[in-house]
């Protein structure tokens, strides 16, 4: 098969559409009383058991959208990813993720170099400059200890570190080597963002952290520099040495910027930002505020997973299965959405995390070679916990459209309640719902798919993320996109800036609005008639 | 027309579907390059500044319909809302939201009787006890003043009440009267959720607000008994009076609880929960938090624009205008989702509000008078604040999907911040982002919707949850569907009382799991397997 061949010029392609004339005869009722059916949907491994019974598809289906996975040459894809080659073609880079948790002894290879040694370097960096904090021998300008961290950057930068600072926020032993410390997370650009994550703080005893691979970040850097200013205008400038770190590659801008070269960590452009959160850009606040050990647990079980990934048949692979699915689910079924549902408030970050990690890997309409496909792809993420989603959207879902589900529980909680004389506990009263409500959907309408965590020992966020990530790989994979650029954002940026220059001259020099059609520049000219409420000569700083 | 036809049978409907031929020809590009299409397709109302050009629709397009809205009866309908009538006819009772917000003298009636005196009796009621906890006169069980409270609810009992408590909390005059004071939601029935509610706080000085109109709500009664254990545990169990306060209309079962019904403020049938959040479900937690005279203008600000929705012509009519362009999307355009984007921090859980209030309301396949319709109803809500989107998702709005954007800014910041040397202030910079995306996306692919906000007294979440709330109402009138019900939910609770009460016998008594298909016994069965880690004979508390 040629690389400019389309997917859905194949066989096995073909064969799908015409299959799906026959499961759409099928209620899921009657898949669902098949018993041999059921049984082999259901797939253990590693503490994680997969049950896909309650999806639009027979025996067949799986075996036809296996023939699928081969015609994508999906194999030779990962053996690809995982040998290091330039993936991302259109930024001409490895996609290498997998090494950022990879054990030491580990060789992975990136333009012919392994680069296991350098991740290992900067995670000990990470690790003895986190104990150097964490025990105070690392004191702020005024000789404090910092106790408190802001960890400045947005996207992936953000996104992933929170979901798994949530995760841990009440993880019994987690919590332990938290005591006494915050970890807050800067990512919006509106000044609000910063009176939020400012109020209580005291600059004496906070640590900054600016995460920007390019230290060009608009968001992020107008943040550092305006949590630079907080710090420098209560301490002084010499202060921003000793209050500043930073997770970046470009050490003559963090240098250019007050932070000492040598208090900056580094990570590499075969790191996409969406999957950083295993490099610095989420190790470095998590060990600051958990310790470095806790944080290790977390690189090793997603480490298993790439394992898993890389070795198991297809027939039992979590994320290929997933990824498969969503691709029947998607292109051939028409769902154009998916719900994620963590039975699991410690999972509330998780959905907003996928989001942004499956819509900017595979919210594209063109091939990896740049020929417009002619079918559906990228679906849209969303989910909030259950059983909060029960109250919400899960009407819609009953009733309204049809909406793939992935229900997610635990065994075990973090936190136990139980009440004398209650029937269940608070965990059991929680997990009566996620068993409920995939029958509730089956049996109602819509088909859905249930993905049971069955760790005993809170490791579910470690294991979780890789699936995910790995499953969306698998999807982009098959469907033949680009997963790991993101052009699409670019125009935005651009037109960002013109506008930023506008307002600029505007609120300077009284120049008029020009060069935007009609409606900006009606909107532009009504915003400006507004006193903006800041000087522009002297510096303001929020009032909380 | 009779009531039982289906509006997709009347003229305009099939004027409109082929009137889709002709609009998918047309490029957005061309029709923005139309001033006085542009001109007239922004309407000013009150401070809030709607600009729908980059919708896909021709000035015609709004000329039809408004036809259907005709054909809809739709002016009928929303008097009849306004009158009181059993608009909500499956569960036979008035939708009288409106009268929550409605001045003191005016005349609301439902079945027959003025209920605006029943809801000045709670609101009075709310202010007197609000400032009573507030001054201190009311204290806890051991004389120390209650300065932070803890509101128990679930669906529209959390996400409306959490909305406008975010949207107040960096307020300056809201933030000024919160000094020292803390407001927390306890939503979901996970352990993990009590937790992290009670983590930092003393029983002796909390105050915990049960909200449940029936007071049955399983999740919601369940955390009020753990947090009914978590004060009586430490102060006893007559602490019970002093520390838990309802919100319900169930005065039994509230005393039945340990709860005075005293201190039980009402609410009434003709309130749907997820329309709840002017009354005393939002209103006493956060006039605890704020004090009432800023809650007020919260009402107010949702009164003037009931007033609007109730005489404005339908051409300049916000909620009106918002809800056909939403069935235009939907229905005639096929787009299933829609991103609401606020560009304010201050607005982060307005999205999940709305998904609320849209999926649960329009979530729905068959019409008022129960029959299946064949056409597609009810969004995909889904959105984060600007400009964190930007580095998430919007990837897949700008190549992948088309996906229709409400756009919302505001031209003064809550928390300004200037910091001198920079081209803008950081208000001006988020802006740039706001104003920037919608010509990307429009000149990329994408319609979408801009809803700016021109309200210089940050009383943009006051309007904004209203207009939303009518436009829901709108869309329903328009697809012939009941918005004010939520029977799909209904069978996932049926099963969940049957799994709580399988987990209880096998507990209890091991016995072995019976009743459920193949994959939910085996499922359950793996889960039992593992031992919960709560006793089942005495009360366990977090360890947080």
């Amino acid at each position: 098969m040629a690389s400019a061949a389309l997917i859905c010029d194949s066989e096995p392609w073909k064969d799908l559409k015409e299959h799906v004339n026959v499961i759409e005869k099928k209620h899921l009722r009657d898949l669902m009383n098949d018993v041999e059916r059921c049984q082999s949907m259901m797939v253990e491994i590693d503490g994680i058991l997969l049950d896909y019974s309650r999806q639009r598809v027979r025996l067949d289906t799986i075996g036809k959208l296996l023939k699928l996975a081969e015609a994508a040459r999906l194999r030779q894809k990962i053996d690809m990813m995982y040998n290091g080659d330039h993936i991302n073609s259109t930024e001409n880079r490895s996609v290498l993720h997998i090494a950022l948790r990879a054990p030491r002894d580990k060789v992975i290879c990136s333009d012919g170099k392994n680069v296991v040694p350098d991740v290992w370097y900067v995670l000990d960096k990470i690790k003895e400059f986190s104990e150097r904090v964490r025990s105070g021998s690392w004191v702020g300008a005024t000789g404090k200890a910092l106790k408190d961290v802001v960890a400045i950057g947005i996207g992936g930068s953000f996104l992933g570190p929170l979901f798994v600072h949530n995760a841990l926020q009440t993880d019994p032993e987690a919590a332990d080597c938290a005591r006494g410390r915050q970890l807050r997370f800067l990512a919006n650009v509106d000044p609000v963002d910063v009176a939020r994550n400012i109020s209580g703080l005291n600059p004496e005893t906070t640590l900054v952290v600016v995460v920007s691979k390019t230290f060009t970040t608009a968001e992020t850097m107008l943040n550092a520099r305006t949590m630079r200013e907080w710090i420098s205008s209560a301490l002084g400038t010499q202060a921003v040495a000793k209050h500043m770190v930073a997770v970046s590659t470009n050490l003559t801008l963090v240098e250019k910027f007050g932070i000492d070269p040598a208090n900056t960590f580094a990570f590499w452009d075969w790191v996409g930002g969406r999957y950083s959160v295993c490099s610095a850009v989420g190790v470095l606040p998590l060990s600051l505020q958990y310790g470095f050990p806790i944080v290790e647990k977390f690189l090793n079980g997603a480490s298993n997973i790439d394992n898993h990934f890389y070795s198991a048949s297809f027939e039992r692979n979590l994320p290929v299965l997933l990824g498969l699915l969503s691709v029947w689910n998607v292109t051939f079924l028409g769902y154009p959405a998916r719900a994620i549902l963590p039975y699991s408030q410690a999972l509330e970050k998780f959905a907003p995390h996928i989001q942004q990690v499956s819509m900017e890997s595979n919210g594209k309409g063109v091939s990896i070679d740049g020929i417009p496909l002619p079918f559906e792809t990228g679906e849209i993420d969303f989910g909030e916990p259950g059983t909060n989603g029960q109250h919400s959207f899960y009407q819609l879902i009953h009733q309204g459209r049809v909406v793939p589900c992935d229900f997610i529980g635990s065994i075990k909680s973090q936190q136990p309640i139980y009440l004398k004389g209650e029937v269940v506990s608070n965990h059991d009263e929680l997990m009566s719902n996620f068993f409920a409500q995939p029958d509730a959907l089956a049996y109602g309408k819509s088909p859905e798919q249930l993905l049971q965590d069955s760790v005993p020992d809170h490791l579910v966020p470690h294991k979780l993320l890789a699936i995910y990530e790995h499953r969306i790989a698998v999807e982009g994979f098959i469907w033949g996109i680009n997963s790991f650029d993101q052009w699409g954002v670019e125009l935005g940026k651009v037109l960002a800036s013109q506008v930023r220059k506008q307002l600029h001259l505007s609120r300077t020099k009284r120049e008029p609005v020009q060069g935007f059609n009609f409606s900006t520049t009606t909107l532009l000219t009504r915003y400006l008639e507004v006193e903006p409420g800041t000087p522009s000569d002297s510096t303001m700083l929020p009032r909380v």
